[in-house]
């Protein structure tokens, strides 16, 4: 096994774009291979992780038709898919492919144009990420679902719902100075739970939003890495879990298995522990979900996630800075886009070239989560 | 790089099957642990090769649903997506996960359910595969692109409807030997040219039909394949390719480069030249698509495979036995099940257990193509 660097990256702005999704996904994927300084003509790879472009953009067979928009003809087009951690599978497919020699070479992207649909249109495709044969019947959506998780989180724990509204608050001040992201405007305790009404007790800042975005990275064995980027970021873990497919397989909803195994496993992998992390990408789909997380990746005992918030160890200068891009809560969340656009954030950590800088930050760990717990995966990265 | 074997294969019957899209996957999946002789705990990886369940089953998540349903938690289950091709690309990624020392045992998989929705929806479905900003807003469909192609082909080199006919009556002659096949009836020259008009000059019967069905494979290192398998497959060369994304592209649509390239990669891994290989499963999704694809893969120069085929070239004990499966024009054509379906013919070749058996079959080849060329993998197989 060979390490492996990202010596390219870039995100296109999260939002409601008004381009096409081969215009999105062809500024990520140009723009990683010009951060990298590695011409088309030396990708031997694509890999691209998108959820459900059949339906959001009626187009299937998106990953050679974004190949050959952006000038890579020939070379093999993949689309891989596990609904929201679509991205995250990209990186790990095109880690896999330099790590074990296969190739020297790879672009990795994420891309998902979802705006293009009215809101009913892309709530319905959401639900195609649950298992359709059991949950998806019941009209769950995935707001009703983490206000499942939201309920039963505060009643074992006491958790009050000023408490869960704190995540939105941070991550909205974070994203509030990142110029790619798609709501930038503060907001208030009070703004949360005064806002309008999604799933009880889950209102509309505590939802992620509709997005369009991509973007991507141009992976290479860590030996040569120098001779293309000044700053090559290494990914020392990976790891990719399937996870429990309907709310009804958990015994309890305050907690996530793929989480917990996927951190695990990339810590193991990368022979670090959570002490080691200087900054954390999360999938705050959901303010519950950020807090969740937090304890599942191992920075908090089960329970303490949200005091851990309210004490500010979550934020830059505490424990572990959490979400400084604005996590998806506040940057966005193009379903295919999100695994690859925490990468951004991490590389641009760990670069020291972020809006919202982790001072020294060395080691950074991005949480990609798909559907009810369906799909994780967690990676690491250093400089 | 290790050598992989295929040690466990099972496709399940191809047509209109009244079960959910997950029994059907779990019949080929469990199958072909079955037939491996290895256990599911054994399995760390499971690729699913499908076109567009979102669309056509309103599912996707697809690869996590089916792994939770077989038994499989846990390992990374991922849906990799290339039109008519994934299903190969499912093949190809498990390959390389096994020959690079990744993974030791893989379950690869290809699945489509087509007939849940109506025939014009399942017709648009597939329009998806054509670049939709480009070709698919002409209202093009594949059976129109392909009729081009016919007519092209015949006027360049003077072939008649009666000869490009004469794949659907070799192919239906075998499938109707094919237990698994969608049509077991055999056809005349007569039957296809008299049947219904679908694209101009291209009737029904010259065209595959809308078809649901999986299959699967279980692939481990050669050096302990036949500790699993009396009958093990070494697949000794595999590649993908990207082809152009649109008719308007090719300068002349009598070939395709991606079919060209991928051959000419795999028989130089494989190092096998043609005259190696003893039988051959080909994407006949079209009777047009067979005689053009015979010339692209190197088996007969361009303009002379019509000709072959009346010579009876193409005949089981002729240069090389095409599709003595039946083919996509009689054994179906679930798109992201075909690549697997195809091997696993193949693989019954190699074994001397074919319902149509090539004598002393030692090597053979699949070929799977995707959408207007754009995606095309190429398989060879050894025994």
């Amino acid at each position: 096994m060979r390490s492996v660097s990202i010596i390219g990256i870039e995100m296109t702005n999260f939002g409601r774009l008004e381009k096409s999704f081969k215009e999105i996904a062809a500024e990520a994927c140009v723009g990683a291979m010009q951060d990298a300084q590695v011409p088309p003509k030396q990708i031997e790879e694509f890999v691209l992780g998108n959820f459900s472009s059949g339906t959001l953009v009626q187009q299937e067979t998106i990953a050679p038709a974004i190949s050959n928009s952006i000038g890579l003809p020939r070379i093999p087009a993949t689309k891989v898919e596990g609904a929201c951690a679509s991205g995250g599978i990209a990186l790990r497919y095109g880690y896999q492919m330099v790590a074990n020699g296969l190739r020297d070479f790879v672009l990795v992207a994420g891309l998902e144009k979802m705006t293009a649909v009215s809101t009913p249109k892309a709530t319905e495709t959401l639900i195609e990420a649950e298992d359709r044969e059991i949950e998806g019947r019941t009209g769950l959506t995935f707001p009703g679902f983490f206000a499942l998780v939201t309920n039963r989180y505060s009643q074992r724990f006491g958790t009050t719902r000023e408490e869960i509204a704190q995540v939105s608050v941070k991550n909205r001040r974070y994203g509030a100075k990142n110029p790619k992201a798609q709501f930038r405007k503060e907001v208030t305790i009070d703004d949360v739970i005064n806002s309008r009404l999604i799933a009880d007790p889950l209102r509309l800042l505590d939802c992620c939003a509709i997005s369009d975005g991509a973007a991507a990275a141009v992976l290479c064995p860590t030996e040569i890495a120098r001779k293309f980027s000044k700053e090559p970021v290494e990914v020392i873990g990976i790891s990719q879990v399937t996870g429990r497919g309907a709310a009804f397989e958990y015994e309890d909803l305050t907690g996530f298995d793929s989480t917990k195994l996927a951190a695990e496993q990339a810590m193991r992998m990368a022979r670090v522990s959570t002490k080691d992390i200087d900054v954390l990408e999360l999938h705050d789909c959901f303010t519950i979900a950020e807090i969740v997380a937090s304890e599942d990746l191992g920075f908090f005992t089960k329970g303490t996630g949200a005091k851990a918030l309210q004490e500010g160890q979550t934020e830059i200068g505490g424990k572990i800075p959490i979400n400084p891009s604005g996590g998806l809560l506040s940057k966005g969340h193009p379903i295919g886009a999100t695994g690859i656009g925490q990468v951004y954030e991490v590389v641009q950590q760990l670069r020291g070239s972020a809006e919202n800088q982790v001072s020294d930050a060395e080691i950074g760990m991005a949480h990609n989560f798909g559907a009810t717990g369906t799909v994780c995966v967690v990676s690491i990265l250093k400089r």
